[in-house]
């Protein structure tokens, strides 16, 4: 096992670290992950697996194993910040280009997948890739089997604004012209991964989001025994919000829609902390609209400047981390 | 860096433990590493890298990058016995197989040829897979560029027994019908990697062979500074002979055969010793044969059982490593 140096969270006090479960997929992911070890040393990411694009899309049908994507990435995340952490991270994440075979493919994706095919358990394989790493914390999926998603899209032909069509597929939904109005597994109801439902029972803290909403927050929620598990935890729940919509799946949300599609796909699921940027709330009217359908949900509102200032929106790890290090202690 | 358990060679007084550097490629430097990292724990592997077949020749064309194959599994061969050596070690010989682009790709390469991409230095890269796997030594390329060996192959055309052909590529040279003769580099003159001709230069034993001996063991003697260190180093010289001739390669060889083409290849080059399992000498003319011309090189010979008892021939790693335990000792 790797002896370098931890370069994770320190705790000024006595009291243990909190035990924090966040759940997502991809850049969102990436995102809390990020900031979360900055936090707390006991961290686990429960990750969609239902993409079926780019390698992971390929690797999937080729090879018959989970999209290994967005696991590797909330691997790189868990990476350290020290030399052995930095470099690991950016090996993972390093892709092929050339005009051949390996095209794209995503180094760690093809680690991760060798150690499946080695050890035949995914947990395991993942298990083993963190512990390569040195990750601070550990990557598990949401299913123990790939899944694909299938989404109700109102309006996708623009002339027929209210006609409903139903949309397969991780990449289809996500990209999709139309407004996405819910979502549904397929199969199913496919089985959890029991690592993940147990770190859910016995976790203090868990974390939604940031991330597509549709096709890597939700998701979570339709997978039963890990939905009831998320239902009935004794652990207090934080929802974070996106800090822009993203074109074809949440285009025209404004910041409580995230909300209500969230309580319309979890029946029951009560939230503690509803944690946004300010620049996410929009005027009074939106302000107070957020406020309300947060408190309909159990949660206050949490307002913090999470945002990265320059290009792109995203979330500024650091601050993320004092959001969430502030929401953890009050 | 790895912090795992060291498995390694134990110094049993206070010598400092012997500097010792093993040339070939190939199946037989995983033998040749495998037995001396249970010898010493100065240990480097100087790899030749011209291969064009498999993996390593498909990565070669498709990224235009040094045929890592070989690389990887003397990298394998220093991995050590604990649970951690022995998964590494697993995963980097791990093959894809499927019906599609992957299949055939060591992972091991995958991983490799990304550090190369990602640092642009081979040795620096090389270095980095070995600390991650808590390698027992060092790997090096015998050259920072990727070479083709060519071939002088007499009678393959059955019927013109001593019509001499040029072969081009190192899988064409190693299965050829026919008689090797000699063999070159392309380009002509590569440039060492500077590391080796370091290591050559300050080892206490150098290695040569097992392995295919035109297109793994003789090559390193085709580098112009490679070839001048090893000629000159002040360290001593081992050549460890085949168990069994090489079909293509080196059909019909008798055991002497062996040392007349390295001679013939190295003008100028002294050798230490011979080691050589009994079994490969043959009868009393032979075993004279065998001796007259090691001490033509100024080599003594050496017979250990160093065969392991069943199947195909190859070496125990066991029986190498006292065989080479006792040659370094005496």
């Amino acid at each position: 096992m790797p002896g370098h140096q931890y370069a994770g969270a320190q705790c000024e006090d006595d009291r243990p670290p909190p035990r924090v479960v966040a759940l997502g997929g991809g850049h969102g992911l990436y995102a809390s992950l990020s900031a979360l070890r900055r936090v707390t040393t006991d961290l686990t990411g429960v990750v969609t697996v239902a993409d079926d694009g780019g390698s992971s899309g390929r690797l999937r049908r080729e090879l018959s194993v989970l999209p290994p994507g967005d696991l590797r990435m909330a691997l790189a995340a868990l990476c350290g910040d020290d030399e052995w952490g930095r470099t690991w991270s950016e090996v993972i994440q390093h892709r092929f280009r050339s005009q051949g075979e390996l095209h794209g493919h995503a180094v760690g994706n093809l680690l991760i997948v060798a150690l499946w095919e080695l050890l035949s358990d995914s947990v395991a394989g993942l298990d083993w890739v963190g512990q390569l790493l040195g990750a601070h914390g550990r990557v598990l999926p949401m299913s123990s089997i790939p899944l694909d998603i299938v989404a109700e899209v109102a309006g996708i032909d623009p002339n027929r604004p209210d006609e409903v069509t139903t949309v397969r597929g991780q990449v289809a939904c996500a990209s999709t012209r139309g407004r996405v109005q819910s979502i549904s597994l397929v199969p199913e109801s496919p089985p959890a991964s029991p690592q993940a439902v147990k770190a859910v029972r016995e976790a203090d803290w868990v974390v939604f989001g940031p991330g597509s909403w549709f096709t890597s927050v939700l998701p979570h929620l339709l997978v039963p025994e890990l939905a009831e598990a998320l239902v009935h935890t004794k652990a207090r729940r934080v929802v974070t919000l996106n800090l822009s919509p993203q074109k074809g799946e949440t285009d025209g949300f404004a910041a409580h829609t995230y909300l209500d599609v969230l309580a319309a796909h979890a029946p029951g699921l009560r939230v503690d902390v509803v944690l946004a940027d300010p620049t996410v709330v929009g005027g009074p009217v939106e302000h107070d609209l957020l406020r309300r359908t947060a408190a309909g949900l159990g949660a206050r509102l949490v307002l913090s400047n999470v945002a990265a200032g320059e290009g792109i929106p995203r979330h500024d790890h650091d601050l993320l981390a004092a959001a969430f290090d502030h929401v953890f202690q009050h």
